[in-house]
């Protein structure tokens, strides 16, 4: 008997199977051009188990966000203990978060997921807390370029970073011949100046 | 016999009202939220002069982006207008910009279709021109700025400034207290310093 609850041959349990799977489709035929059907199948798993572990379809794309942020964040904690080391400089370190915005993995979810949030405020109140783990990561590089500065000041830095950093994909999704080593050591030495810094810091 | 093809009582052409229904339905029920059907009633028109007029619904969305994009770079051009007659700072002007992206109007909807542009390159084509319309607003805005720099120092700071125009919607979209006056002025100084100058320019 199939009993798709279960780990499967890689120890992956359903909820990470399904996630997985959905990431794979949704960014392949949108979000609403997966049905559940179709996700049941590639993750192998019942569409009765789907939604016994996820609410609905934007409870599964916010769990891929979470995972994609919770990533990102992960990236970005190194890149501090690399600053910390003084192994990188800080210009090298925004660029490497620059980079990651530029390479637009996963971008097309996010930014769906904003469109679900900017008219669903449900979506918007299970996405903020997500968008404050990675904001708090933007504080740290900031409040690590600028110990000297207060509160406020330090808020406006990151606003402008933050920005930057969800708007940069724009660039990869509607161009695929972008220069990622260009376009993200330009935005690293803009963004050190706004922090009122040298790029060769 | 009802002649859905003719402007209405208001003189609007069926593609307007259609285009005018679309962005209220698409932005309070989403865009695969919202049926052919109830477009059709709520633009007084047949469900198949819709077909007729329109492609698909990424047709329809990307003729209301670039009637949003169209109308940004109309304020931007007064904008641009009222610096050169000295009528109000380069901060100002920036403020302008920032203050309309945080206003966050159809964000949802543009989020949207970048979203479609990342897993679609026919939706992605059709994106592009009007995103370098906007640029070019952008740029002719930096290079007033920097009127001493070169095109590849200017084309650094657009795309920072266009980064941040477009993800500045994100704290719109995931916050209804969002304080749209503090929020643009910070964006305004941190930028002007970007671009290397001053905020009392």
């Amino acid at each position: 008997m199939n009993q798709p609850s279960k780990r499967d041959a890689k120890g992956n349990a359903p909820r990470d199977r399904i996630i997985d799977a959905a990431r794979r489709l949704f960014g392949a035929h949108g979000f609403h051009g997966t049905t559940t059907d179709k996700l049941a199948t590639a993750a192998s798993v019942s569409v009765g188990q789907i939604y016994r572990l996820f609410e609905d379809k934007d409870d599964i794309v916010l769990a891929i966000v979470e995972k994609n942020v919770g990533d990102r964040v992960g990236e970005m904690r190194e890149i501090f203990a690399a600053v910390e080391r003084s192994e990188i400089s800080m210009v090298e370190a925004i660029r490497a978060v620059a980079r990651t915005a530029l390479k637009g993995e996963d971008a097309g979810l996010f930014y769906e997921i904003l469109a679900g949030a900017c008219r669903n405020s449900s979506v918007a109140d299970r996405l903020e807390p997500m968008i404050d783990v990675y904001r708090d990561g933007i504080q740290h590089l900031a409040a690590s370029a600028r110990p000297d500065v207060g509160q406020a000041e330090l808020g406006a830095y990151v606003d402008i970073m933050m920005a930057c950093f969800i708007g940069l994909g724009h660039r990869t999704a509607i161009s695929r011949c972008v220069d990622i080593d260009v376009t993200s050591e330009n935005a690293a030495c803009v963004l050190i100046r706004a922090l009122g810094l040298s790029p060769s810091i």
